[in-house]
């Protein structure tokens, strides 16, 4: 296991933490603003959300590399499945596209919820892992790959129809292409007694670790994350889990957080960010 | 499989659908009137909440019985892990002695959240363990049934310790009392792709089976719950595996509905139950 305690070049920052995946939310830094503060900082690098970019993905990908950083992720294609997915992948794939023009090695894909006409989970396992093969092969031809990311149960019915990483690793090896994997979100994950055992078969197949903590008393299912060490997930023994995984890539900071940390100053967020990944997590 | 299409007689009542489990919400009916609604279309019993009985458990259960009804559970223990936990199981006693006076069955437990000064889950259920084995000696004397209800890990934190029927087992298996089992509800565990495989080794130990639905657009983490049939579980896929297991009890609706059902004539709710339990379940 890596020792962070004194170490924070794997520290990547997920811009929703600055209220960045949501309109009328958070900071409003140009993606500019961002690159430099997380540059001062010795970060790893940024994982951008698609309505940040618009269509200064090569720009904006120049810059973030020049100044020392990696683009880390693109968050993320639009659902897959569920009455709100689209009607074809043209989406997604632009989302491919995107993530080719900003030199983001990862595409993060949030599944949808329960196809219409459709009960339970596995039949929308199964439209699932039917679409993500057909958009692996096109963001494999551009050199992307495709992290499936298991939602906490709440979210089932209009967001996922993934929700542990287990369910995860069965759709990966039914699609069974070589740039598809998952992402671990501790938020999403934390409470799962299996998760020690699915993270030991995940082998080579975990594309994204993120960072925040479950608050005791969470307010509201989606904007209540917490910092790191202000909740009660047990983050060093995911860390341990997923990095004798083999997974030796960032770790990247994702705080959805409209009452608390959305509304302070992006570089106090930044500041406690570096000092936390240090000392809990 | 039982086969409900043309008989309700296994359909119960929690009173939470009529919004009994919460104050300032429902329709406010009394216990008296709630027997003889239910006992009008020949339910098969009640399970009711702790906040309606009041001293007069012996009382209303002999009302229930004496209307060819059972009292068929009491909601519920306080909680036994996490901050807001009592510091002595007094309160949990009495509520094991108010399902004695009731002549209920079994007593729901919902576990309670994280230990104070413990990360993760482990711990946590270590000290429930400890605590429902302490008072399942107290319940087995009184002849009650004390039945761990696994939560929707949206409520991990605060709530729960106990995010899944695999959990439950666990820490069944570990008290290993006669008299301790777990509760089933759909809300809670529909999500869950090991589910099968869990009910297939609760052999005996399931005593209660808890239904209503999972809308596909939650409003609201405790008080969106859908009727059985508007939403996306597989209701007569989990009853099949319950029933593989061998229960053959009561299938309890609780539905907590702020903003629906608890707005409705009681009369309709009741009648839409039977309805479909009939037709969906």
């Amino acid at each position: 296991m890596r020792d962070f305690s004194n170490d924070h070049s794997a520290l990547a920052l997920n811009t929703a933490t600055l209220g960045h995946n949501l309109e009328g939310h958070g900071a409003g830094w140009s993606p500019e603003q961002i690159i430099d503060a997380c540059a001062a900082r010795s970060m790893a690098g940024i994982v951008f959300w698609r309505r940040e970019i618009g269509d200064r993905a090569i720009e904006i990908g120049e810059r973030v590399r020049a100044a020392g950083m990696e683009v880390v992720g693109l968050c993320r294609t639009p659902y897959l499945t569920g009455s709100e997915a689209p009607e074809t992948l043209d989406e997604a794939r632009a989302s491919v596209d995107m993530a080719t023009a900003l030199g983001a090695e990862v595409l993060t894909i949030v599944t949808g919820g329960t196809e219409p006409g459709t009960k339970g989970v596995l039949d929308s396992q199964k439209v699932l892992a039917e679409r993500v093969a057909r958009l692996a092969e096109y963001a494999g031809d551009r050199g992307v790959k495709l992290a499936l990311e298991p939602l906490n149960p709440m979210f089932g019915g209009n967001r996922t129809c993934l929700f542990t990483v287990r369910d995860a690793l069965n759709v990966c090896r039914a699609i069974d292409a070589p740039n598809v994997g998952i992402a671990v979100d501790i938020y999403h994950v934390w409470w799962d007694t299996g998760l020690h055992n699915s993270l030991a078969e995940a082998g080579g197949r975990i594309l994204g670790y993120h960072l925040c903590d479950w608050l005791e008393n969470t307010r509201d299912m989606l904007l209540d994350r917490g910092m790191m060490g202000d909740g009660v997930v047990d983050l060093k023994a995911i860390r341990r889990d997923v990095e004798a995984a083999g997974y030796a890539g960032a770790c990247e900071v994702e705080i959805f957080s409209a009452r608390d940390w959305w509304q302070r100053d992006p570089n106090e967020v930044l500041d406690t960010m570096v000092e936390r990944f240090r000392t809990v997590c």
